[in-house]
């Protein structure tokens, strides 16, 4: 059967990340390797007592989280994206999770062969995303402030025209990294000037615990779209995201979800919506699970410094991860480290096509999220001894 | 901003049925247009009760209901489907809806102009999941008995090699037939020697209330992939569909969901897996939901051979559809339906490409499920007066 696939699948390979996640199951494994929220901070009373309300909703065709939806996503959802993202109603969409996100806009944007450009490194799921809906991704370097839109400015000079440009602005994944405002602003100039889009996703914006966020580059009439999503603030497992965008934009990926799914789960998007509405209970949520990550955040980076003195990293003000520099060539130290119980993502992972490699090669994506203080230690602690075997 | 659209979905139209639905929400309008199940067959208590159980199950990383799960399904629903579908587990994957796995099997299998052969006329979603792949599609001849085969097979002789060839095997939508067990023997014969795959689509078999279902096309070796879904045994808000198939095309379509929206909700997973365990509940309501459809089409038929004796149809034994021959233009007369105050879908939203639409000039589509029987009485009442009218 293999030769009644199609040339785009053939050429889909499954994510390192996904085969590593594999490898991290086992007993014992330490892993600071997944990209999942810290369950602790799901706020399954709150979320309980939104579907419960949200049961006793009834639309003109029946209960709303039971029966078909409109594939522009639940009206009370909508409503509150729109208010949140200053947008008119019809410039949102619901969709399952910013990565439907990534992949509607990637399938309204390109034919085969248009150009997305992607920061390097970047998001591995977007890769995935783009390449699936046979976009060519090129990749442009970042640094401690983000996109290198002047790097980015020269390559449109020399004839890039992207359809889009995809950035994570707060707390990058994998860097960590927060898109300056003066960025923001130049990366605004260049896609009205070289006639782009802009992809800002944004999963990571409300679990800031440190510093204050540079405005968001959407906005009514602005060359932006802006992804937002339920699974870092409330649970993953919902599957409900969002974007806004210029209403031709958000059009399109509507009549393109229409023949993808649909609409997304209507009992998930209003157990989104009911946990949102109460906005004390919600707020509290948020202001805990901040602090968690926050206090998680200083564990690793003080076990870092503990354990790994010649590594060096920036301190997270939000987000999940830190990007650490260990010196050393974190690709061939894996299986080194996965032999000691301890398991990381190599920088390489999230290389970006057409970037220097070499700029990732001694990087580690150490993620805060889940392990315990004390666990966070000892997977440091293994990771040093892994990098002292192999020097 | 339209410019930078893809051509693709430049291309993709919005559905007829959708803009239907946009007038049939109009106060007064009796609807038999929509494709949406009667929401009095949502078993709600059973689903509430789903819920609460859903909700205690706890994985290794934590509350499986809130947190990302594997993108193949949540294990409890792929083992319930694989023992339902006879199939081993590797090769079951849990979708976002009967949408996704139309819009999953395109993608994996067809590049762009790849042929899938369809009955015409044919499920609209279908279609447009199909051409927003890039699919080429070729409408084939169907009657009483589902898909002719033997104008399938003259096709193929004639050089026609699809990728795929779709079907709705029971209570096709629109058409209300069921694929003949010779003809489903037949179609399987010719996948193996012409080297397609064929889509057995089966969203109402369940809702069978007369008559024996020949036996499912699928099994572990077959040239089959076969889809299943909750929406109309369960509730379609949950947006949960299930597919099992050959090995390699499960196995892509895991790598291209992985791209699409990581995974299926996994609350409204678990709560189809918890309502579907609940044995006796669930058959009770199945038992239910199949008597009050068996009512509904008797009261639709009932009332068209009063109200439109020129008419002519076959009773349903199941689904929600009754495919009625008006004897004039249905697509005509739909203007004049709905100011007289009732909608319907005319033949030719069904139509496939490359077929003869004259064959379903005349039908119209009209559900059943939704409208009491006596709005079904009096629908068909005006129906016949705007028939009256216009001749």
């Amino acid at each position: 059967m293999e030769h009644l696939l199609s040339k785009r699948i053939t050429n889909q390979r499954s994510s390192r990340i996904r085969e590593l996640l594999r490898v991290t199951e086992q007993p014992g494994m330490l892993s600071m390797a997944g990209g999942l929220p810290a369950p602790a901070t799901f706020p399954t009373e709150l979320l309980a007592a939104a579907f419960a309300r949200a049961t006793t909703r009834q639309g003109p065709t029946g209960p709303v989280a039971w029966q078909y939806g409109p594939t522009e996503g639940t009206a009370r959802l909508r409503q509150q994206v729109a208010a949140e993202h200053a947008m008119p109603l019809e410039q949102v969409l619901v969709t399952t999770g910013s990565q439907q996100s990534l992949d509607l806009l990637a399938r309204v944007l390109c034919d085969d062969g248009d150009v997305i450009a992607v920061e390097h490194p970047t998001y591995l799921g977007a890769l995935q995303a783009f390449h699936l809906a046979g976009a060519t991704v090129i990749g442009v370097p970042g640094d401690e402030c983000g996109l290198d839109t002047a790097a980015l400015e020269a390559e449109l000079r020399r004839g890039l025209r992207p359809k889009a440009v995809y950035v994570v602005v707060n707390f990058h994944n994998p860097t960590g990294t927060t898109l300056s405002a003066d960025r923001r602003r130049h990366l605004v100039q260049l896609a009205d000037r070289y006639d782009f889009l802009v992809i800002e996703d944004d999963p990571y914006g409300a679990l800031r615990f440190a510093g204050v966020a540079p405005a968001s580059m959407g906005g009514p009439a602005a060359p932006v779209v802006r992804l937002g999503t339920a699974s870092k603030v409330l649970a993953p497992g919902l599957r409900v995201g969002w974007m806004s965008g210029p209403q031709p934009v958000i059009a399109a990926a509507v009549r393109a979800k229409q023949a993808v799914d649909l609409h997304t789960s209507s009992v998930a998007q209003l157990i989104v919506a009911e946990a949102r509405a109460e906005v004390a209970a919600f707020g509290a949520h948020l202001d805990a699970a901040r602090a968690h990550y926050a206090a998680q955040a200083a564990s690793l980076a003080d076990a870092v410094q503990r354990h790994l003195p010649g590594a060096t990293f920036a301190r997270a003000d939000g987000g999940m991860f830190l990007w650490v520099d260990l010196g050393v060539p974190t690709e061939p130290l894996l299986a080194a480290a996965v032999d000691r119980g301890v398991a990381f993502v190599p920088g390489e992972a999230f290389s970006a096509p057409g970037a220097d490699p070499a700029t990732v090669a001694t990087r580690a994506r150490l993620s805060f999220a889940t392990l315990t203080p004390c666990e966070l230690d000892e997977a440091t602690s293994r990771l040093a001894a892994a990098i002292a075997a192999g020097g």
